[in-house]
């Protein structure tokens, strides 16, 4: 079975670090560009400005090797499994990232809003509503 | 950089076949078990009847060279770049399934509704409340 994944592009953002970004897009994210390689411009068409996308990232900063973590970091929280969580920290670091498209040039999409460092490799960019695409 | 995926189960479910299957699991999904590897079970700590989780499979039936589709498989809609469709036919065939957890037995936790194809592995699994985890 074929399980190697490809990198469609990369994110650039004002996030240099993990310590910088909000634990959520939807918490303080900014907005980033996303930077797709040549070779999947043709899988980019359809979207345009104002398009609502759910974006896929690796997050390559991630732990793999958690299996528990305080939710949210947050040491008073009693340690839980990392499935029950939103954490970068588990097996497969897969970001999931609900964003708005505000512009499109050329091969680079700009986004809003999102928590992504600079750097992020990008797996997937699918349609927001599912029923209607 | 570690970008090898980790199959963390698999879907036990009674669509054998992607011609069976609705697109969506909104549109049809059925009750389904996921079977998860031992090695993870440590992850599903949290994880109760009612939680509602977001699941990322990998779309081991699918055909990972489009870049265009006709949307949802018909022939009268001009073809569209596959990230602004949900085909799974894409460079990275991850499936993305809100589901709710019906029932939990060790390492076995029954979904619904998804219309993912028995024997599809699992990636991920998310709380799908993000702020609040």
């Amino acid at each position: 079975m074929d399980t190697e994944l490809k990198i469609i592009g990369y994110a650039r953002s004002d996030f240099k670090n993990r310590s910088e970004t909000p634990k959520q897009g939807c918490e303080g994210g900014i907005e980033a560009v996303l930077e797709i390689d040549e070779a999947y411009l043709e899988a980019m068409d359809g979207l345009k400005e104002g398009s609502e996308i759910i974006l896929l990232t690796w997050m390559h900063a991630a732990d793999r090797s958690y299996l528990k973590v305080h939710p949210r970091g947050d040491e008073t929280r009693p340690k839980r499994g990392v499935f029950s969580t939103r954490s970068p920290d588990r097996p497969n670091p897969v970001g999931l990232h609900p964003v708005t498209i505000t512009g499109i040039d050329g091969n680079k999409i700009r986004v809003h809003p999102l928590e992504a460092i600079d750097g992020t490799p990008l797996i997937d960019i699918k349609n927001a509503y599912s029923p209607k695409a």
